[in-house]
């Protein structure tokens, strides 16, 4: 339910899936399917910044708002651009970046959003590992969406696999009760509401709608990368 | 959620409900409703043993088990001794009294549990300060039981809170969804289910029944210790 939680989990040998709905792993799955050829996470601005000269396209969020200087934000329109095909992107944001670094651990690391979900899931049951689902919340703190999430790939892996503890009934349990309105629960919350401050309603209804894409990125080395899928 | 997390929250000036339901936070308004005089949560097993000459009764829970040596454990019934009427006791256990040291910031900290659930409701209104309910979970983890008596306080406050982050909404979700069935819904847990492996579903039914006792223990310096009522 956060990265400071995930002490609390053995990883090695495990499949992760990193979540980060708003907006950072709707915007690398956005990125993956338009084209782009790889994405590397950094954790500071600076290496973002640096990493401009060996050819990188930069992007970087800070706080839910692009940060100046950056060639992109974080919305995933911004990552539809047919300049990006072929590009690598490195890229910084206040809580996706991190909660990534915090799953290397596993076997294998995939990234999640409601975009890519069923194909998530597929790859998930494909893998045959045990699986934890890594929240990324906001700045530490539990989030809707992100639970949401959890519970709706949850849903779809019942028949493959058993619920290994509490938090994963209860972000089960979350979904099943409002499923049929995800984006009307998720206005409700409180990192919705303060990104709606920022005029992003456009970005936040793209990213709850399921199975926009196929492709599941996921991490190779220090870079996440994809598959033809 | 989780003591884990409690660092995310700016405790001074609020109140903090501990909720422990399985089983330290039941175990405590059990006792006050039976009349003890005073009880002083502590660390360590050695800190509690050493009480013992200062005239405590000592009671320790480590892994859901009482531990040898010490006069009781973590069984509500084991407070309705009427030998321990007017008593102080120290006590121990591995979930609930970190909960308590870590909510210590606050400016009013009590202990809540569903057999007092009402009457704490009652006091948060009166206190009329913000609030954060802290649950103990288990070694860190998000539990069932404890998210579900904070979404059962929370159903109880909503005509006089506002809920403030996203946990809270999530916790209120999840009761809302298994009010009507809080055993059925807690039975499956993991921690309920490890701790039926000791033989205390007795104790486990009896922790889940609500508005039993109308008892608000609270800190005062470094005991509990309860009003009339």
């Amino acid at each position: 339910m956060s990265p400071e939680l995930i002490h609390l989990f053995d990883l090695p040998g495990k499949t992760v899936v990193v979540v980060d709905i708003l907006r950072a792993t709707s915007c690398m799955t956005t990125a993956f399917a338009h084209g782009i050829a790889a994405m590397k996470p950094v954790a500071s601005l600076e290496e973002c910044r640096a990493l401009k000269e060996a050819g990188y396209v930069i992007a970087a969020e800070r706080n839910g708002e692009k940060v100046a200087g950056f060639d992109i934000g974080n919305s995933p329109f911004s990552y539809m651009e047919p300049a990006l095909q072929g590009r690598k992107v490195a890229v910084t944001t206040t809580n996706g970046t991190l909660t990534i670094a915090k799953s290397m651990a596993a076997h294998d690391v995939l990234i999640g959003s409601f975009l890519n979900l069923s194909a998530v899931a597929r790859r998930v049951t494909a893998l045959n590992q045990d699986l934890v689902i890594h929240c990324a919340g906001w700045k530490g703190s539990v989030n809707a969406e992100d639970t949401l999430f959890a519970g709706a790939l949850i849903d779809l892996l019942l028949n493959d696999f058993t619920l290994g503890a509490d938090d994963a009934t209860l972000a089960h349990a979350l979904y099943r009760q409002h499923q049929d309105d995800l984006p009307g629960y998720v206005s409700q919350s409180s990192h919705a509401q303060r990104l709606q401050g920022f005029g992003i309603m456009k970005d936040i209804e793209f990213c709850l709608a399921t199975d926009t894409y196929e492709v599941v990125p996921f991490m190779q080395g220090d870079q996440i990368v994809a598959s033809g899928n």
